[in-house]
């Protein structure tokens, strides 16, 4: 068996991470968690979580996050604030880069999550000054404001419906002319008066002179334009995976996520991705534990059978 | 669209079952969540639950159980006391029938989980007279007393090390020279003083009057065999699927485990399979919410995809 530093490396500390954490450490591994910001992962920026089996009455995303934190390093995980900068992967020794540290892992468990995807009109230079991917961070700098929010998915609307506890009204843009999101969120939303609804729309720009003051919108049907005025953008339009450490080591799908087996097992042995980060059919965090306990079980099985 | 009694059955009202009756109910579905005994599955006879995460101190799985219960109650989930005996499943309209009774339906979400499996070499008689397949149930009536128990796995180790609360002595058969438990188990179990591992055996019978008195152990690589005077006999050796309202209509695995696809679908379109009952690589809550939640969303694309 090769000499490695760890038998299981996890990077990411959100609900698939530390759940990896849960099963590796209580299995007595040699494992070490790595997150290079605060643990908890998107859930800590979630408001309010009533899907995740438990919790009768719900538990915010932050409370959730914490307990998940404790309970794993109550059963002895280990956790370092570092970033993972590259990596080389083989079927044997994985070795990690930390910046100038390196580190090596006999099985490495990716759970890194997936980012807010962006509009690319030029919000870049408004973000901070009016421009937001989180309510429950920023719906409070908006307290009866007049907000745009942008996308037709769970948590668009699950936001603005957030949002409206604050701002005094919330134009939601959709591109198309009916909501993804599930039925009670639509039912919600079309029944709260403070948000009005912009169908068949993209944003295209917006302007300003301290931060957000018009935000620009196209009928995509029809061409026509029209012009918003309003002091937040709020937007929802999707994910993308966090892989930049990965260095075209392993398979992904068109969209960039991890491709794994039902194992999560990647295409490389000894590799496993979880949660957001893999080419999963539903990202929630109740898919998020389920992958993780399998990933870490697999782990195990991954050490035991080295030569 | 066919008319039917429901949009989704969901058939047993374990982790599995309660949470895809979360997700189905928040959706606002037309659903019916179908339990033949107490909800809660198999994790209501489980003693102590560690690695289901968001519990930083653990929880019993009783109390766990509640909880979901409590939960998808909450979320408008509507649960009958019922037993299917029979069904027939086509791509658009699913039959089932309650005895008497039949009801139709646009999906199934099957989360009948698993069962313990049995020694059958005469125990049957000594149920509930010394023989038990549950340490939480029925080791209090074991106080200060000898039991045999049988298996090698993570729910032998776990309960054996259970019963030592209550009774003076267990001795621990397995058919094999090395637990199969994970390895804070197997630390736990081998530094309790009041287990003495049996390996390499198998039980071949058990005798009494009242009840068990005797269990008859035979040593597979030797073929010695011995008795041990014991008073209880705990069987834990594995899961049989319980699919017994199963008539040939669904692919299974070689253990008889319903086989599913990455969206949970089984070999009939708009039929899921979750939980224990699935041919899945880990039998664990955490995975059976994930495999819930993915089928939940999977029967409401489903519907929604129907003509």
């Amino acid at each position: 068996m090769p000499q490695t530093d760890y038998d299981i490396v996890i990077i990411g500390a959100g609900p698939a991470g530390l759940t990896a954490g849960i099963y590796a450490a209580r299995a007595r591994m040699n494992v070490l968690l790595l997150e290079k910001a605060a643990p908890g992962g998107q859930i800590i920026i979630t408001d309010w979580v009533e899907n995740y089996p438990g919790f009768p009455e719900g538990i915010s995303g932050y409370d959730l996050g914490e307990k998940m934190l404790i309970q794993a390093k109550n059963l002895g995980l280990e956790i370092s604030t570092e970033e993972v900068t590259a990596m080389e992967l083989s079927p044997g020794v994985k070795t990690l880069h930390l910046g100038e540290k390196t580190l090596t892992t006999k099985s490495l468990i990716i759970a890194s999550g997936a980012s807010p995807k962006k509009l690319n009109v030029g919000e870049e230079k408004f973000m901070g000054k009016g421009v937001s991917f989180c309510a429950t961070c920023d719906a409070p700098f908006f307290r009866d404001k007049t907000v745009v929010a942008v996308g037709g998915g769970d948590t668009a609307v699950q936001e603005a419906i957030f949002l409206t506890k604050f701002v005094n009204k919330v134009y939601l843009i959709h591109r198309r002319d009916e909501l993804r999101a599930t039925k009670i969120l639509q039912e919600r939303a079309f029944s709260n008066d403070k948000i009005e609804f912009v169908w068949d729309s993209v944003v295209t720009g917006m302007d300003g002179f301290f931060g957000v003051e018009n935000v620009h919108v196209k009928n995509v049907k029809t061409d026509e334009t029209k012009t918003i005025k309003a002091d937040g953008c709020f937007v929802w339009i999707g994910t993308v995976p966090n892989t930049d450490f990965l260095t075209n080591s392993l398979e992904l799908d068109e969209w960039g996520f991890i491709k794994a087996d039902k194992h999560m097992e990647t295409s490389v042995p000894g590799v496993f991705a979880v949660g957001d980060v893999r080419d999963t059919p539903l990202r929630q965090i109740a898919t998020a534990v389920g992958d993780a306990a399998i990933a870490a079980v697999s782990a195990e099985h991954f050490i035991e059978n080295l030569a």
